[in-house]
């Protein structure tokens, strides 16, 4: 299997083509694009961080994670490899999506629909922040690896440059709206900033998120203070 | 197996407990005081609407529904019988509940995650507009029932009584939004009003709208033009 090469997110192509016709035709940029970077909205299936312990464990001595997919945020991937999830009343869920690379902790993140399917009771937290949350059994092909905590639906958030931190006028830690249109439109409020130098512009949902509005590539989204 | 007797919605008790509170101070109501009725928002999980015709075909000739649990609006249940829904890659919904009483079509009503899941492409309909839509199998104990047409995503809505549609100042058909708070909050746009004298007034969500909130009996919601 050989990792893909992506093409460019629509929404990338749209703020470039966008700022072309507006620059050609010598009118003031409106405010999208204006803005340093385009805005991406991506939605993040179920998945799972592991350390390399972890994946030493489930698939081997010495295995390593193969890219399958380059993600948006820069060296970060959907691995080929995938494991399975073993909930509390022996539920599964097959295919559990590595992402990597590995990180120095383990982490599930489920969407809430999945958690009640697997019967888990899940809190919401910031990527990374596990003390005191379920645990689980991940299986792979060589083996069990139990995890004592870090199962976690994850909290809605955006990914900022420092360019961007500075245009929408936010920091770190702050809370902003993403209004997204269309037929079942909806407004997400509390969506964590996340600032960092090497971040690109980006919102992460999850399923639920995502389906509750149908978001779609062509879909209208625009960040709100 | 006996039908439920419910205990009142915790929404409909706060509204009569602050309206009985301020009107024993002797303070004027606020706004969500003063509406003539309480705000009721439910989760709707994935579920049918059969005809008489198609339940003597999955459960047997001359055979009734069941109420198992009493519905907020008048008369309508959740019958104690389910079916199994196959859908195009012969992937399966088991348990898919029946809502009763029965109607004058067959509609299955799922939420985009489980479509996806089962490999649905289905649109956003008002309840009971099915035309051109996907079609399913379904599976009863006493036989099989294609539907050819009525598999869809039910429009987010309110039913409205004439006294809320006055007190709101909407017609049938409008379209208002829906603030739900706590700590992954949302505004819901594009919430179609409907309304009939029979109508109590109640906001019918599904599983994605209602876990990307992560809705609860306490999570505050607020109706809004």
């Amino acid at each position: 299997m050989v990792a893909l090469n992506n093409n460019p997110h629509r929404a990338v192509v749209e703020y470039q083509v966008r700022r072309a016709v507006y620059q050609r035709l010598g009118r003031p940029l409106p405010r999208f694009a204006a803005a340093p970077n385009p805005l991406v909205v991506n939605v993040s299936a179920r998945h799972c961080h592991l350390t390399e312990a972890a994946v030493e464990i489930l698939f081997g001595k010495g295995y390593k994670l193969t890219p399958f997919k380059w993600l948006y945020q820069e060296g970060q991937y959907a691995a080929k490899e995938s494991v399975t999830l073993i909930g509390p009343r022996s539920r599964v869920i097959s295919n559990l999506r590595i992402l990597g690379p590995c990180r120095n902790f383990n982490q599930v993140e489920l969407a809430y629909t999945d958690a009640i399917a697997l019967g888990f009771e899940i809190p919401l937290r910031c990527s990374g922040d596990i003390k005191e949350t379920a645990g689980g059994m991940l299986m792979g092909p060589a083996g069990f690896f139990e995890m004592p905590v870090g199962v976690i639906r994850a909290m809605r958030h955006v990914h900022m440059h420092p360019d961007d931190v500075k245009f929408y006028g936010v920091k770190a830690g702050d809370e902003m709206k993403l209004k997204i249109g269309g037929s079942c439109g909806l407004v997400l409020d509390r969506m964590l900033v996340r600032a960092d130098p090497s971040f690109k512009l980006e919102v992460h949902i999850d399923t639920d998120e995502g389906n509750a509005c149908n978001l779609q590539p062509d879909t209208p989204c625009e960040l709100i203070n």
